[in-house]
């Protein structure tokens, strides 16, 4: 840890600790109330629903190396400790009722903590605390509004039975299709050649074992195989990406009913497939302004504001 | 058990013992070099890739509820024990190298085993072991010819990536439909109508969390849903069967290749599928002489005499 600069910056009022806990990675950012970035954590996997303790702990981690962080760089902060940070925690698995409890009743080392969905904090972070609609493309997809106060989602099915559009979803029609083409089934496709290439193996046995059993994130890591064809101009990886895309487009139609003033499309195969949705859709897009994790803090900020306002101030 | 019939029946020669060993349950049969069929037995999950312990467990679980059957009724079987079977073994899991080591090496409680594919002893069943081609459609899907002693496959890649035109294959395009259905992002479809009733479910999240990290014969439990639409015409569940269909017809194409005296479609899908699929193959179509267990058996009886004949006479 390198030693404290001289910065003797005075921060005045709470600090806020952030949130994203995902499936793989739990994401931390320490803030002042002016959205300062103090420090930064990343941990494993943050997502009750693969283990509430876990979970605890991975948040727990984050938060630390986020405080070290700030520490190390901030004099004016040597006295923080995780019992002087506001929370606002985002995970994945918030809308599962029994999640939810379980982690609102944990005694936290925090000064106070609030919890909510994963959606919620993107969609607060993409819009900078605004109202507004995010559709998700990661490894799953999704469409959320939040606007007046109301949060509507779109999809958020899960794997393989929902999330088309998706990192997962693309990676497995690629997988198929590229299957049925080595078995003379399916027409030809470079898919085939770029994912032998991509899993360094050469044959249908050995492309099935990578995925057997897998999560879906496996099939995610290959969807890049769709893209690289299509700029080849392989008709088989072009129906499936204008099948997706469809997916997206007709996700933004339902989530314009909820009257967003700005909407934005995140996650890790945002660049691949913008190029390929309806043109005035593209047009449409608003850039991300901030990532989850600011957004959890935006959510613990509002939290807490209203919070106070419910105690009678007793001076 | 019931008492011993009079039955007085003469055995002569070995008594042999076939075994179809899947994912969810152990077949047995035991049957006399004339293939009668002296006893039948069922018990627990055959297939070495889900435990090879266990495996062996159903195994002789099976061949034991067999035996005590056809001691119940022929009395002549009296003295009739698993030591002096000789057994044909037909496993799911028997294409894995590791796998057929682990149970080739295995001191079995029987006079000698065999042990195959489970794909090998349904087509010798299929065609009273002739030579021939199965298309299965059960649970999973695959193709399989056996003709001159050269096997072939086609398929078998499991699923969600492979299996197309199976059970859990049928399955997931049902509820992958029914959800955009209920999104309002893909077109109306019965199938939805038909699945919530299924499921005695009413939303999408009680849908999901049937679905949610289950095995592939979850979603092959309701592939009836997409046949039971197709009846009233609903045009959503046509294309998917049409797709379905179209794999299957395409497989019966690739192992015509193969020049198979005879070709048969079993699975649990057969009756299901059949009227779809092109005029011309369901005319030539074949019906199954004899389920798997007793292509074990078939298996056995050939092994058994090839291996004699190895064997120099000592007389």
């Amino acid at each position: 840890m390198s030693k404290p600069t001289n910065d003797t910056t005075f921060f005045d009022g709470s600090i806020f600790l952030g949130i994203d806990g995902g499936g793989t990675k739990c994401k931390a950012v320490l803030m002042d109330h002016n959205q300062t970035i103090l420090g930064v954590g990343i941990s494993g996997p943050g997502n009750p629903v693969y283990g509430v303790e876990l979970a605890k702990n991975s948040i727990v981690e984050s938060a630390k190396i986020a405080l070290e962080q700030a520490k190390s760089k901030y004099l004016t902060l040597g006295d923080l400790h995780l019992g002087s940070v506001i929370a606002g925690i985002g995970l994945a698995g918030a809308n599962v009722p029994q999640m939810y409890k379980e982690m609102s009743e944990w005694k936290s080392p925090f000064k106070a903590k609030y919890i909510t969905t994963d959606l919620l904090i993107a969609c607060l972070g993409a819009h900078n605390g605004r109202d507004g609609a995010v559709m998700i493309s990661g490894t799953g997809s999704c469409g959320y509004s939040y606007v007046k106060g109301q949060s509507t989602i779109i999809g958020a099915h899960g794997f393989p039975q929902g999330d088309k559009g998706s990192g997962a979803w693309f990676g497995l029609q690629a997988v198929e299709a590229s299957l049925l083409s080595l078995d003379k089934i399916g027409p030809k496709t470079s898919m085939l050649n770029f994912l032998l290439e991509e899993l360094q193996v050469n044959n249908a046995e050995d492309i099935v074992a990578k995925f057997a059993s897998k999560p879906s994130s496996i099939f995610a890591s290959v969807a890049n195989v769709v893209f690289l064809a299509a700029q080849e101009d392989d008709q088989v990886a072009l129906a499936i990406i204008k099948e997706g895309a469809e997916y997206i487009n007709t996700m933004a139609r339902l989530l314009d009913d909820t009257t967003p003033p700005r909407i934005t499309l995140i996650g890790g195969l945002t660049a691949f497939i913008t190029p390929y949705l309806d043109a005035e859709l593209q047009l449409r897009l608003a850039p991300s302004l901030s990532p989850p994790e600011v957004g959890a803090v935006l959510y613990a900020i509002k939290q807490n504001a209203l919070s106070a306002r419910k105690i009678p101030n007793r001076c």
